[in-house]
């Protein structure tokens, strides 16, 4: 495979010195882009432009062409692993995600398919190759999943959650039921990850956007254990290069130390933590990934670049740092200053890599 | 007035001894009993039933005839100073709360009336004198308000909020504005809590759901500040008796510090956060109130007290705990499961007081 014109991102999260701290945006490819609704549109729905490998490609090409970002990542979505285990995934206009067939009981968890990452899931690898060949080494590409606890919530609830109601019940009143999904989730996330790496991804992502509604025994108990299950059955080299495995827990702030022991090379911070004491704490073992309020995307140019340099600043000299968003990109945000964002990190960032 | 007849809530908020953690819910008064429904059906709209006086004293009583108790809490919501001052609180049925007139600009907050206690708001101040005649001394009366920053939030998105997107919107491009406005809140605020202590309420707590969606640095500017300036303006000692405060940011566990530094006399815990390590960061200068999830009050009455036990246990010997749930009980809780868990706070405390 051709060699990376660009590797500060890879570089930053194996704690390697670079010229500039890198950045990337969660969502990147997405409807804040005019050019994204118009390729959305010709797909159809959601699924349809996941299935498509030239058109997921094309997504995922889009924001490189409008910002100077040092790392794609695969258009695709957390959901396509329950969808392949027979779920049935489909989406309601303005209603979010929903499965057809949620998780109710032990029989519902053992008629679980264990998806083929090559078989159910190929739209997704191919989706990988087809990206891989178009990048042309530019810069690396992230492959990612959701945690099995939060695919869990999905699974479980059918859809979208506010109280996760449906899954803390089973949780709490029959623990070997969830056990029993989630141990089966990771192995299915290990495959899907190692499949990935496989077909091209140079880095993968944990997302467990909801690990942050449990308490800390909890979090220990369903979310994190798993996890770190996971970064042990990863490929973490692939022909010769490392692939750095980040975990995003939102809300995790409590818990970085714990993420840390599980052998990840970063951990993924939302906005409410400092990255300095973030460093302070857990610095030392890993890199960080983070942590600008998505929201501050809405301020001036001027105002945008004030909170990168309290954030640059906060992280302070040396290697280890990619800069991002705390959360995904808001869908109503004016491409320009998602710009002026990416070029402030780069500008900026230069004198703590001396 | 009566002297009290059980004072263990006061007293734990001011970390002097006690013979049992004193225990209580919030939303104890609320849709998981048949009687609040029932009373709820009488009254017709939620907001009819928090202005008349006896039905708001019934429903706030309704809970300490099931359950051992060792605090009431005005039956009333957030959103009655923001309704006072002229936004035009509504209700729509499954909606959640709506406000007619939306904060936009700072004329919007110059226009804002400051609510007189006993004139716009006499009405929870009503309540609060019926309450307190009707409790006879049993237990003590809590009164609370929205923070100001959490209060700003409906104002400023109209109702409920996912992403808070218009209030950050403000935050970032005109924070003069947003200052205005958490300004005059907290002026109203003070004044609210106050004629609530002079109409009878023996503790105030502020609820500060939404604080915990900025980051540090913002959470100290737009919430926190507004929370001390609150904390210095209140009554603190009235006829006597010391007036207890309780802040609560829900998600903000990773600021007990910076909370505990305004003056307040206790800090509200949700689950996200280990009581011991709390305990350990704060607890030799405020009291801590919480933090069972709960969603644990759909488990098995043994799993409940399995947790009640583990939380007491984890703050160990001594005063200064208030025990609750780290967010409001659920609506289809079982009632039963809730008289479990206050019974179990009872029961297996008295060791952590010898």
């Amino acid at each position: 495979m051709t060699e990376l014109k660009n590797d500060r991102y890879i570089r930053a999260l194996l704690k390697q010195p670079v010229d500039k701290t890198p950045v990337w945006m969660m969502r990147q490819a997405g409807r804040y882009l005019p050019e994204y609704k118009a390729v959305r549109k010709q797909a159809g729905d959601f699924m349809s432009l996941c299935r498509n490998a030239d058109l997921a490609c094309e997504v995922t090409l889009q924001p490189l062409r409008r910002f100077d970002l040092d790392a794609a990542i695969l258009f695709s979505d957390i959901l396509t692993v329950p969808d392949a285990m027979g779920l049935g995934l489909y989406f309601e206009e303005g209603e979010g995600p929903k499965f057809a067939r949620p998780i109710r009981s032990k029989r519902d968890v053992d008629n679980l398919i264990m998806p083929d990452p090559e078989g159910e899931l190929q739209y997704v690898m191919n989706a990988v190759r087809t990206i891989r060949r178009e990048l042309k080494g530019e810069v690396p590409l992230i492959g990612f999943s959701g945690s099995p606890w939060t695919l869990a919530t999905y699974m479980i609830e059918g859809g979208s959650s506010k109280a996760f109601t449906k899954i803390k019940k089973m949780a709490f009143s029959e623990p070997q039921i969830l056990h029993a999904l989630l141990d089966k989730l990771s192995d299915s996330v290990i495959d899907y990850l190692n499949a990935q790496i496989s077909a091209g991804v140079q880095s993968v992502m944990l997302f467990d956007t909801w690990g942050g509604v449990l308490s800390p025994r909890d979090y220990q108990d369903f979310s994190l254990q798993y996890m770190a299950k996971i970064v042990a059955g990863l490929k973490r080299t692939y022909e010769g290069k490392k692939i750095p495995v980040t975990l995003f827990t939102k809300n995790g702030g409590q818990w970085l130390e714990s993420i840390a022991d599980t052998g990840c090379d970063a951990i993924g911070l939302d906005w409410t933590i400092d990255m300095a004491s973030a460093k302070a704490r857990v610095g030392s073992r890993v890199a960080l990934q983070g942590n600008m309020d998505p929201s501050m995307l809405y301020a001036s140019p001027q105002r945008i670049s004030e909170e990168v340099a309290t954030i640059l600043q906060s992280f302070g000299q040396g290697p280890g740092h990619v800069f991002n968003l705390g959360h995904g990109i808001h869908l109503d945000v004016p491409p320009e200053n998602a710009k002026v964002f990416v070029d402030a990190v780069h500008e900026l960032s230069a004198q703590y890599h001396l």
